[in-house]
Parts: structure tokens; C-alpha cells; sequence
């Protein structure tokens, strides 16, 4: 029977680093020979996708926070069934740029939805599937928003006041406070060799730990 | 205090003549001097028809029923929120094609997702919210499927086999029992004079209950 793959995920606020080091993740598990795929939530299959662009495509009409919640969940239902699923049965891993936990850190803490309603939610569609691991590149706000902002326009997400960042950041760690062994808090301050290294150390650790 | 308007909704399967009849309930309210707005599901916002949209669009990749279900009650949420709710405390009546009880018998009764799921949603988003009165338009579904054929090129919904649609009318029908002072159930196989002097008998009831 074919070991099921590994299914990490990748988390921070905005301008952390996460493209960057989720493709220096991407190299090292190729370099190991590991067979996996990449993908990003919202999104991750053409429908996903198109739900994605409904939430970050800035409106006139205010967005009601359980709309947003649903569809944030509902790109999340495809892309759990139709795609990562499939690949983590077949013996791959999967590299997520954000999962539910930018759901409990974004719509949660940012925003103020309640998280009993965020996890009735991730029950309903994952049941009992969580991240083998979760990256989370953590900065403070102001480093990571004048990253983003050198990127070019902002969107709908990003328009948001630093005092939301802030608490989404508070949200990401204390969920890494309440499991260490499943979450792994890399400072993103740090030179972007040093966090690459730790990057390439954690992919080494969580393939020897399989074999 | 303006007194809060009645919140009607109309149900049935493909090709019953709701639109029809929806046009008859509004003139005879319109008749009536009632203020309200004629709006519908999934949709009622710029928002909402979007998520229509990506739910009625035929697509190669295959939709997960969670993720159906999910946009099904992101589209409520905004259409309650943002135009239902506001109308109802202006008072206004509210005429609404399809509601909850259309996600009750087309994904529980037709797809087969569990009643308690959608019930959880049910909660999630409306809280207590639920119509002041379903209109029912009940007919065999061979007559519907022959209506709803003859208006053109069927949606991916109505490509679905007649057993499907079977069950969506016995699932409507077992909601309307539970509750016969809040459920009207109308048979559409009368005459088109027949089923709408009905209608218009059940706004004028509805009114006059209110005076």
C-alpha cells in the first residue's frame, strides 16, 4: 500500500515571505526526490479559483462576514476533495500556501468572526483532516506591510488597518502555542538565507522522520 | 415603529410557473397598496448573482457537494443581510423566488447531503430567521420537466434525470406537511386562471391577517 504523503501548509501575514519559501521548500523535497505538488488557498482548482477572484476582487457592495466565511470554506471544500485528497492518497505530499488556519488567523481574529463558528465550518468540510505540519513565517506587522506594499497595488485584503494585522499575527501564534509539534514558528526577520536554511532544515526533518 | 413586512417565499420544481406566479402575487400587492420588492435565490445581490453564476455554469470539474451546499448559503448570507433583512425592517414585503426549503430539497432531497448539515447552515447563517409563508407550486414532474424543456437549453441542474427531481417534490412536500399554517401548497397542474386566482386569494388573506 502506498504511504500516504505529507500535507504541509504554509501561513504568515502579508509581505512575510511565504512565496519565496515555499519554493525553497519546493526545491529541497525535489532534491530529496519526494514527489509532490504546490498549490494555494483560496484556490487550487479552476472552480476554487474562480471563488477566489469573488473575494479579492474589490466592490462597492460590503462583503457580509459569513458570506465571506462560506466562500472561503466552500474553495476550500474543492480543493480538499478534488485535489489534495486525491494526491495525499496517492503518496504525495502537499505544499498549501494557507489553509484553515489563515481562516481562524483572517476572518477570526481579523475580523472578529467567532471561532466556534469557524470550526463548526472546518468540521463540516475537513471532519477529522488537519495540516501534518504548519509552516508559520511570522514578522512584525510593519515589516511584513512594507514588503507587501513595495509588491505594487493592494487588494482587498490589504487595504485593511495594521491594528487587523496585528491581530490576525496575535491569532497565528497563539495557535502555535497550543500545538509545537505540529506547528513550526520561523522567524521571518531574520537574513532570507538564514530563514531559507531553517526552511531546508525543516523539509529534511520531516522526511527523515518518514523513513 | 413601522411594522416589520411579511417575508414570502415560492418553491417547487422546474417549470411549476413560479415566475408566473410570482408576477401575479406582485400585481395583486401592488393592488393592494403593499410596498415590498420581488428579489430571488441563489442571487438578489450583484454579489450573490455572481456566486449564481459559478453554481449554475456547466463546468468539466466535477462540484463537490459541500462546496455547492457552502455556495448556496454564502449567496443567502449576503442576499439576507445586504437586501432581505434591511427590506423587511423598512417594511416591506419580501417576494422571494426559492429559499432555504429549495436547499433542503435539492441537495438533501436530490443530492442526498444530510438534513443536519444544511440545518447547521440553516442556523449558521439565519439564526431564527425563517419565510412568514412558502408558496408551494406542486405538480407531477413529468408535467414540470415538459415546461421547463420547452423554454430552451436546460442549466446543469435541469440535465439531471427525472428520479432527481422526484425526490426534490417529496422532499418539498414532506416540509409543507410539518407545518401546514406556514406552508401553502398549490396544485400548478390546474388552470393557469385557477392557480392564479389562488395566489392572489393567498396575498389577500395575508394581508388581511395583517390588518
Amino acid at each position: 500500500m502506498t504511504q500516504r504523503g505529507l500535507f504541509i501548509t504554509f501561513e504568515g501575514t502579508e509581505g512575510v515571505g511565504k512565496s519565496t519559501q515555499l519554493a525553497t521548500a519546493a526545491d529541497t523535497l525535489a532534491s530529496l526526490g519526494v514527489d509532490f505538488i504546490q498549490t494555494r488557498e483560496p484556490g487550487g482548482t479552476p472552480m476554487a479559483e474562480s471563488i477566489r477572484e469573488l473575494l479579492l476582487t474589490p466592490r462597492e457592495e460590503s462583503v457580509n462576514e459569513t458570506t465571506e466565511l462560506l466562500l472561503m470554506f466552500a474553495a476550500r471544500a474543492q480543493h480538499l476533495h478534488t485535489r489534495i485528497l486525491p494526491a495525499l492518497a496517492r503518496g504525495q505530499w502537499v505544499l498549501c500556501d494557507r489553509f484553515t488556519d489563515a481562516t481562524f488567523a483572517y476572518q477570526g481574529g481579523g475580523r472578529g468572526v467567532s471561532e466556534d463558528r469557524i470550526a463548526q465550518l472546518e468540521t463540516l468540510v475537513q471532519g477529522e483532516i488537519r495540516p501534518d505540519h504548519v509552516v508559520l513565517l511570522d514578522a512584525p506587522v510593519e515589516t511584513g506591510m512594507a514588503r507587501a506594499k513595495n509588491r505594487g497595488e493592494l487588494d482587498r485584503f490589504e487595504q485593511e488597518a495594521v491594528s487587523f494585522f496585528q491581530r490576525i499575527r496575535d491569532c497565528y501564534l497563539q495557535r502555535a502555542n497550543t500545538d509545537p509539534r505540529r506547528y513550526h514558528v520561523v522567524n521571518a526577520v531574520d537574513s532570507l538565507e538564514n530563514v531559507s536554511e531553517q526552511i531546508r532544515a525543516l523539509m529534511c526533518k520531516f522526511h527523515s522522520n518518514l523513513l
